[in-house]
């Protein structure tokens, strides 16, 4: 039986789950699409995952791959697998990719989206989505920190007890700011992120915003080489996985992404 | 004791809820909040809102009424309230009203929006506020039905059975339907709106958009005086109660709705 290998697109809200990486006693989203793929399969499916989001963190462009034997059109495991899941985790995209496709180690770089609701009260429907702030940010002073964050860094700073990571040296492409309504929607764009390191910058801009912390405050962090003078970490709701480019085919050619970002 | 009357703007997410109204054996948005105001001001409290919204319908800007002799500041009935609520129901405003304010009689417009998600797969994120239609929807051809919506119509075919409203007539102000995305949204201002009009009329816009209705279908309904020309009754979670208008004496001097629409 030839073994095909498959590449998803996934969306999911991940309020109702411990993250995406299988573990015990805690429902993970990679254990729900296992279990689902194993049925449609009909054989035991392991799914890699990009990335590992944690409890409470969202993603509109998580990619997997898992091997299979069976016979379904590459194009259809969207279809079939949405039919199965629940409502809070979607396959956005599904194809056959080459048999060396890797979904996490491939990965070139990644998107992450973080959003700040800056209203006196919480909002009765965004709330699973939004990090509430009920003082008032000065996005001005939030803007004027954004550029230290752009190019090649040391992030140690930054992170998290608990990386595995080898090297903490990473390339910051862009970084945007962007005001719609009272949600103050931030982007990071990078070739990988340390442990936490979305919500711990998320968590600074807060403090820079309300005028905790000067807006030089990621570039004295860089020379201390400690979390300790950094924002607190942001809560995980607010964040969500945006996208992951890939050079490889079949991604780039298939025009996978397109129309995002 | 002074009796005083508390007017507040109230959003909710519908998902949850058996609508607005109170009724025996289903929990609504109206028991949840009298029950919370009679437990804040320590005595029984009857809210009117201004409008009746059905099961799994969401708002953003639903407005109620309520007297107490309690001597909670106005203000600070939304600080207070919330605190005491489920994360989805969010007291916006809150503030002294005119001893002879009615939320419902003295509405003298509404704003309704309604989403559909125009994509081939539902969204995790967003399925709770959306109608998910996989076919590809011609905006333009539903663009063309929309200005027969607008003025002083007899909107008699346009009614679910149940309706109570003495008269059928109805004038339309203005109606816009935005592509953001994948999601098209769709909003109606009018001076009121009869049992299921708005999402008769979204149903009817889909039928439009996908070729199964010509763009002159509201026309034609105005003459039939029947319900059967016209297309499905939407799914209530894409409906969603944007804002109401008043004329009186405090809403319009104090910038309630600033910044909204």
């Amino acid at each position: 039986m030839e073994i095909r290998r498959i590449a998803l697109q996934i969306e999911y809200n991940g309020s109702a789950y411990a993250g995406w990486q299988r573990q015990k006693n805690a429902l993970s989203i990679q254990e729900v699409l296992e279990n689902v793929l194993s049925c449609l399969c009909n054989e035991g499916i392991s799914l890699t995952g990009a990335s590992r989001t944690d409890a409470g963190v969202h993603a509109r462009g998580q990619v997997a791959h898992f091997e299979t034997t069976c016979s379904i059109p590459g194009d259809r495991f969207a279809y079939a697998l949405n039919t199965l899941l629940p409502p809070d985790i979607r396959v956005l995209h599904s194809r056959d990719a080459a048999p060396d496709f890797h979904a996490r180690f491939q990965a070139k770089g990644k998107v992450y989206s973080y959003r700040f609701l800056n209203a006196p009260h919480n909002s009765a429907l965004l709330f699973p989505y939004v990090w509430h702030i009920p003082g008032t940010l000065d996005t001005d002073r939030m803007q004027k920190s954004l550029p230290a964050l752009v190019g090649t860094h040391d992030f140690s700073s930054f992170m998290a007890a608990g990386n595995q990571s080898k090297t903490t040296v990473r390339t910051i492409y862009h970084t945007e700011l962007q005001k719609e309504g009272q949600v103050l929607l931030f982007r990071i764009y990078g070739n990988g992120f340390l442990y936490n390191m979305v919500r711990i910058i998320a968590g600074s801009l807060v403090y820079i915003g309300l005028g905790k912390e000067s807006p030089d405050l990621f570039s004295r962090a860089y020379e201390s080489h400690s979390r300790i003078l950094l924002g607190p970490t942001a809560p995980p709701q607010g964040l969500c996985l945006e996208k992951i480019y890939y050079e490889t085919v079949p991604w780039e050619q298939t025009g996978y992404f397109e129309g995002e970002q």
